[in-house]
């Protein structure tokens, strides 16, 4: 048994997380401040008298004097929509809570899991996407807000590791989706079902050519986990999580059109400014290193995520 | 005349361009904690009743009842050797001291200029450097505190812009040398100039292929100044300032040996992880905008530079 804490533990990675560590018998410390979750998504956690919940911004150092064994940052607005809607918020929850965070681990002796993102690659110019790629990211962008600062935590990340020697894991975290997300969080797959279920057109950015990889949230946060429990010596890189599983939007559309009875269509918008076009995750890593690999195909996780969110909004 | 506050202003820097500030008539106000300055290089600048200093962190918010009309940053450990000796107060300065002094200047509705730098480009793939290239950093790599809190920075300054308006300027700075170096800061021109001086070999990482461009101080602050002074409408994105006269490692070796009468050969030695292999400067941007172009040509501005090192050393 071990004591977890996740900042961000209220998010939809957060819970699924927490949620697997409480059943597998750790305790979980949810930090959280609830800008892009609610409390109330946490009722059933909170009926779980291993779990506990401190309301607090990461960016104000954490006092804990209960001995803690791993430190979990899930904590920032990961969204697009949110990001671009908090970009002040999500700078600081990327420096000053990382390295708050990083400097609970150090003291406390903890390991220490950042969430990256393959935000990080940017609009990749290599294909699928290795660790070892350096990323073209635009510094000044809109989206630079979300991306610089993971780049920034990576970095801090590294630089606690080799300066005093935490035990720190990088996990670089593609698209995930499933049970849990917000209906209206802006990602492409919730959206879909979402304006499925409601018989809305479903919007398409472009023309729907460019892909994605979706990966089903049990399986992401499995390879979290594993991540988490590796042997120190093999993780001292970043490592992707994700499903190489590559798809186009107008693909991943005409799924959810397929798995629900509704009279929406597709219909097109212009592309957001640095909207990535390609990204796919090259697993071989978490493959050897964590024995890792995603499970759920797409059609049976989006179907999953149909039921959930229609029970949800309906 | 207008009051400046110029955060790192004890620096190689930020006493160039207070001394130049001062002499066209403005107030300067000084912040360092001294972390790779010494305060008894600001005796003269301390003499003058223009100049004030604050011995402070900027990682603690600055509290300033006197109206300020722009905000300069340049305080970090910015040479390699420094930001690799301290590399957790260089990722701190980066990111909790710019967010800091954004916050001074949106409160003080003052002007914000954030020195970054050329390291931001990384080890560029497309030369010379255009501010519209991307880069090609190593998110995770020795020198990522350094290159990574500078592209924070940068997205922190645009954020800052676009969510509460601040009138904010970007410096992508380059190679810069000159008198007030000081002569262990690690950097090539003040190395090989040291290194002479006392009859040391000169070191050349590699074979000396590598190419650099060196902007003689004088020039580069006038540029760091045309560019504070510049219509806020016409700098919204960042804008290089550097010499765009391209120089090998073994070219600079040569110049400075055909100077300085000693006996100092040149050794060879291996080259470090993610060194550059080549960086000149696109300054198209700032002779447009700025109608600035540097003017001190490199023998006559390492001539200046060895005799106030001389001066120094001897």
């Amino acid at each position: 048994m071990a004591t977890i804490l996740i900042a961000g533990g209220a998010g939809f990675l957060g819970r699924a997380m927490a949620t697997q560590l409480l059943h597998r018998g750790d305790l979980v410390v949810c930090v959280d401040n609830f800008v892009t979750s609610e409390r109330g998504e946490l009722s059933e956690l909170l009926d779980n008298s291993m779990f506990t919940l401190i309301e607090q911004d990461i960016c104000v150092p954490i006092e804990q004097n209960e001995a803690i064994d791993a430190v979990v940052d899930l904590a920032s607005p990961a969204s697009p929509i949110d990001y671009l809607r908090l970009p002040i918020e999500t700078l600081r929850v990327g420096s000053v809570g990382v390295l708050n965070l990083l400097d609970l681990a150090r003291t406390q002796n903890a390991r220490f899991l950042l969430s990256s993102t393959s935000e990080v690659y940017g609009d990749p110019l290599e294909h699928p996407q290795v660790e070892s790629y350096w990323g073209n990211v635009n510094p000044i962008g809109p989206r630079s807000v979300y991306d610089e600062s993971k780049r920034f935590a990576e970095a801090a990340t590294m630089a606690n590791r080799r300066t005093f020697g935490v035990d720190t894991r990088i996990a670089r975290i593609f698209n995930t989706y499933g049970p849990g997300m917000r209906p209206n969080d802006g990602r492409v797959v919730s959206t879909f079902i979402r304006q499925a279920l409601l018989g809305e057109d479903l919007t398409i950015f472009g023309d729907g050519s460019q892909t994605r990889s979706f990966c089903y949230v049990d399986d992401l946060v499995r390879g979290l986990i594993a991540l988490l429990d590796a042997d120190p010596s093999v993780v001292a890189e970043p490592i992707n999580i994700g499903n190489p599983g590559e798809f186009t939007v107008a693909e991943l559309a005409a799924l959810v059109l397929g798995l629900i009875d509704t009279p929406s269509k597709v219909v097109h918008l212009d592309l957001p400014e640095n909207d990535p076009t390609r990204r796919r995750p090259d697993i071989t890593r978490a493959q050897e290193l964590l024995g890792w690999s995603p499970t759920v195909p797409l059609a049976d996780g989006v179907a999953r995520t149909i039921e959930h969110m229609a029970a949800t909004l309906l």
